[in-house]
């Protein structure tokens, strides 16, 4: 096989991902959706997720109608090739696509899982799996469409007169290509804060006012915010985790096939990561297969089930990446060792993650009895244990673009190596379609077992909601460390590219990149506090939301009569308009400040100062994340210790401190620390686009 | 005046600064200790506090014996000239004792304090106030006689034969001097970390049970760890501040002179640094004559008499450091405007800690209000508080650097550059005399407001201490922002000192510190964590010491009979001695990991991975220790605004939630914060003191 008709598994993958994304579709919406009174709450959660992604999208397509004229107006002045207006808007509607079909498919799989469990556990983890399916390979489908469509277009039609100069045809394609990852960013930053800042703030507007102030049950249907709270599971979990790893699939791809010219490896090393994902879709699909279990499954089961999977699909990829190496670059075999390092650093990432978070470990178990002496304790460990786990990723991410570097020949030639760390990124993410899957099932089960609470279904069928969810929790936090880690792979392949980039616009400007230059040493000091900013504005703006909802749900309690004897139904839209209207309103600051960031710095900076902001944000944004994602998750499962029985269980002083270390936790974990996965790459990306412009405007 | 004649000056600004302590610590013994009750307590205090340092000293002795026998092992295989063992032992010696000298008079003025507020509110100031310039005076009279006696010796006698070559010369004094650091933060890093845990431990602890359990009120004789918490107020903040300002400032003078010679600027380059603090030393000692108020003075008075007395020794040092520069560098008088940035820099990073902490300003407010909704919103307002505080102090610091570069002439020569920037510290830390004055009277205040109680004296004399108290929060805060500015341009002096270390050692090594080298961005990612993990262990260190504490508080509840009565005394000296063995067990790992974590990045990744590090930590360990101290300072100051009788006052709810906020501040603010100071010099030192060792012994 030649390497030009390589190129053609990458659509073959696309379709065949997007294809089993159909039949697992038609699978789910095969199963039976329940009673009247689940089809009624399904709908009321699947119309506020609609009418949120509607107003989020109208907010959005307005930013994406702005950049496309500025970004126009740079193409006009030949500051970027004309093509990149266009690739900005494809990134960007194919990234919402991404979040809005998944969404659209778990907002119809929660009563259908709950339906599901009531006839059996097996049944319920295939309803909800199975949906997780359809988001995971919409992702990767979608995402190798888009690359193939623009490959094709620039190689067969716009840049056919190059033919007889293949090394420049490439250089031109990677270097076209490479921008627009800046559209599926935005557009995954947007769903990211604004999906985190709508579910967090629902949910603790309902826990604040129902829980604690009201004293009735969570997913009580008496509780006004209740549907907004199993919306915002859809929209910030599912909508916004879809948006995100599109970005990073997409990104860590056209990265490294930068990569891959400057290092002259031609057209051969450059559709390498395309077809490392078109054969991470298949071996995905076949991982999918040994996800099953018994009925009298407990968590350990279940875990073993959707990990049996995961392992699978990686085992597949180790063999077949090998053969694929070998035959696009039989002269650099040693990249094969840094796809196993990518893979390999993926699954050691999740399972610290699990460590640090599940209370089957001691650091969780030790958080949970820190509770032992009130709020304070709890806290104070919470932020201790999030801070210490960040010292294992940080090694392992080190150790893998160490590795990666040298076994890709990075120790002779600088550029080989720097291909190397970008393919473990595309590596780790080879088997997005699985782990997404696993992971997007989670807010399936949680909405399940909201809609069996709601509809009073039997006893059992909590019991096995319940199992599904706690599950959920586990590979959440997984997916979050895997979200994370290929998130700082990925950003450190676009900074190396953005540095490529500008040798491509300017091949006379000499850029002096040591540390000890004081443009870089100063940008990198932006960096760092760049996650830190961002993540204030985030928290502070869960924290004005979350204010509208407390005074909305105390309005409903006082002024429906017969709300709390459940005589008269709460009014739940107005609660889902609020977290709507806030969200929308609280994304757009964090979101320009991601924007402009890259440019302010760049103008004051230079590209030198440009280059350490990206590193600073990176490396500090891991950390920031890598802890906050941790902390909250250890608060959330302690406070489940608590509730299991441990320390006087539900209702005790322990118990109640630690509701206030869960508390904290929610916007740590599900709207600051995911949304820094996309800043980083934000940053890179709007960076890239903007090379020319700052190359020629900057002071420096 | 010839440039020789010059260094003199060094030595005298030491006598000068030793000799103004002297007449303080005489002025301030000749006040009246008050009656039995009040000496009593004080010298309970007394003794708890100077059993804790003998303790500590004697661990620390034995620490300093290995290092001095290691150190001594590599000066003897030549990779270390043979002075480092011995100015490692003094430079640690000077620093101890600069703390031990700054508690003594502390503890000695607590009753004097008290007593003379019981006179007057200007006579209470007077007396605290000279018991911090007591402190403030040894800190810089020891650093400059230190520094005096090596370069003394250095030139006059050790190198005294190479006076026919003084290039070579000044060469060697200056890398010979550089080393002496490691002994100052090594020291400092033992001393705030036990400090910090001793002081925090004892705080939480007394709280707990005490306050919270028992309900008696703070400061309250019968509770068993009073004296404890007392205690810790002199070892934490007065014995640590001073070991931790005293490395900041040797530091800073040690690397800008190692910084003059790689800038080719010769001895008169080289003594500046050391000038710029003797004259600093004068323009404190003029300062100090101008904090002085009347009897009706309010808080605003109070913090104008002291600001008086800091900004008229700033504008000293701006007309003076012009003459001098002059002189010493005719042909590069542009250094004189690095020494007004980094004043400047020192002067804005200390009003926007104020800012953000103090009770006049919105943010400290709105986190107040916070605690309307109960503990986690107070807590998640107050770390986004942190986090956006970031900002400003990450810009003035940029911009100084920037601003410092380019006057000195770095954009024709960048060594000239560089040399600005370690200037701009030495600037920063020039009125060090009487910012320490300012910063250090504040735990005399805490403490005589502490006697005043317990010994029963009127209530207008604690209304008084608590003015004093409560004016020494906001000179705390602004303390805090100045030590971690300081640090945070010494650690980048330090980092291209190191990096010219290295070209000593082996000009023929060729360091690659392009940030995109693997082990740079590797290095980086790991200096960016460091701080994270430091302060994870910090922080629990001080939960485990105050789980002691909590118990042996609830054990003589129970056990000693007529102790709430008031008819049996508490056992204070067993809760001392508790805290201080936790303490000094608790130090331990946290300072072992600032030593050994550059030796191990050294070892794996080679010097360019140190340099990377280096970079990483300092720009994180600068937001993190920015972050805690403004969080921290921000829920104390909320709680005290609630206490002022505001959203419910003392004993509301919003109280109870404003107390959880303070007691996760402490050791945000009190030793996780200021700890990282420490941490990111100490790495820079123990960095260049195994330079050669890495050189040879590095896998890269």
């Amino acid at each position: 096989m030649s390497e030009q008709q390589l190129f053609f598994l990458a659509p073959i993958g696309s379709i065949l991902a997007l294809l089993f994304a159909f039949i697992q579709a038609k699978k789910v919406l095969g199963f039976s959706e329940g009673n009247e009174i689940m089809q009624k709450i399904s709908a009321s959660v699947r119309k506020g997720a609609n009418a949120y992604l509607k107003r989020q999208y109208t907010g959005v397509a307005m930013f994406f109608a702005v950049m496309f004229v500025i970004l126009g107006i740079m193409a006009f002045a030949g500051l970027l090739t004309p093509f990149v207006p266009f690739a900005f808007i494809t990134g960007g509607f194919f990234s919402g696509l991404s979040g809005f079909i998944g969404m659209k498919i778990a907002t119809s799989s929660n009563a259908r899982t709950a339906q599901a469990s009531s006839e059996s556990l097996n049944r319920g983890l295939r309803v909800a799996f199975s949906s997780g399916t359809v988001m995971g390979f919409t992702v990767i489908g979608l995402g190798l469409l888009d690359l193939s469509i623009w490959f094709f277009l620039l190689k067969y039609v716009f840049y056919a007169d190059l033919v007889g100069d293949p090394s420049e045809q490439i250089r031109r394609i990677s270097s076209a290509m490479l921008t627009f990852g800046m559209g599926a960013s935005s557009m995954a930053l947007f769903a990211r804060v604004g999906g985190g800042i709508f579910t967090k703030a629902a949910d603790v507007g309902a826990d604040l006012v129902g829980k604690v102030e009201a004293g009735i049950p969570e997913d009580d249907p008496r509780n006004p915010a209740v549907i907004a709270d199993n919306v915002g599971d859809n929209v910030g979990d599912v909508a916004g985790m879809g948006a995100d790893l599109y970005e990073s699939y997409v990104g860590s791809i056209v990265a490294t096939m930068a990569l891959a010219v400057s290092a002259g490896y031609g057209f051969g090393g450059a559709v390498v990561p395309m077809l490392m994902a078109a054969v991470g879709t298949v071996a995905s699909i076949i991982g999918t297969f040994f996800v099953r279990c018994g009925e009298k499954a407990d968590q350990k089961t279940l875990l073993g089930a959707l990990r049996k999977g995961t392992y699978i699909s990686s085992a597949i990829i180790v063999v077949a990446a090998y053969p694929l190496i070998r035959i696009a670059l039989p002269e650099h075999q040693g990249v094969y060792f840094a796809v196993l390092s990518g893979l390999i650093a993926g699954v050691l990432i999740g399972f610290f993650t699990e460590y640090y978070t599940s209370d089957h470990y001691n650091p969780t178990k030790n958080l949970a009895a820190a509770s032992l002496t009130g709020p304070a304790t709890i806290i104070i460990g919470g932020i201790s244990l999030g801070m210490l786990s960040t010292l294992l990723p940080v090694i392992i991410v080190g150790a893998s673009v160490l590795t990666s570097f040298f076994v890709s020949g990075g120790g002779t030639n600088f550029s080989f190596g720097l291909y190397g760390v970008g393919i473990s990124a595309v590596g780790m993410l080879s088997t997005l379609g699985i782990t997404l899957a696993t992971d997007a099932y989670g807010p399936v089960a949680d909405n399940a077992g909201g809609i069996a609470e709601m509809s009073h279904l039997p006893h059992e069928v909590r019991e096995r909601t319940d199992a599904l969810d706690s599950l959920g929790n586990t590979t959440a936090a997984t997916g979050k460390g895997f979200a994370i880690g290929s998130a700082a792979l990925t950003a450190l392949a676009l900074i190396v590219a953005y540095i490529d980039e500008i040798n491509i616009h300017d091949p006379t400007f000499v850029m002096n990149l040591e540390i000890k230059n004081p443009p870089v040493l100063i940008g990198m000091f932006v960096g760092v506090m760049l996650p830190f900013l961002f993540s204030s504005m985030t928290m502070s703006a869960v924290g004005r939301a979350a204010q509208n909802i407390v005074k909305e749900v105390r309005r409903q309690f006082k002024e429906i009569k017969g709300l709390m004897e459940g005589t008269a139904e709460a009014d739940y839209a107005t609660c889902v308009d609020i977290c709507t209207r806030g969200a929308q309103k609280e994304m757009i600051l964090p979101a320009l400040t991601g924007i402009i960031s890259p440019i302010i710095v760049g103008l004051v900076l230079g590209v030198n100062g440009v280059v350490g902001m990206l590193a600073g944000a990176t490396a500090s944004g891991f950390v920031l994340a890598v802890m906050m994602a941790n902390s909250g998750g250890a608060w959330d499962n302690a406070k489940k210790h608590i509730e299991g029985g441990k320390f006087g269980g539900k209702g005790s002083e322990p118990h109640k401190a630690a509701v206030v270390g869960d508390t904290v936790g929610d916007p740590f974990k599900d709207t600051s620390g995911p949304s820094i996965n996309i800043l980083i790459k934000l940053l890179s990306m709007v960076s890239i686009v903007f090379a020319a412009f700052i190359l020629k405007f900057s002071l420096f």
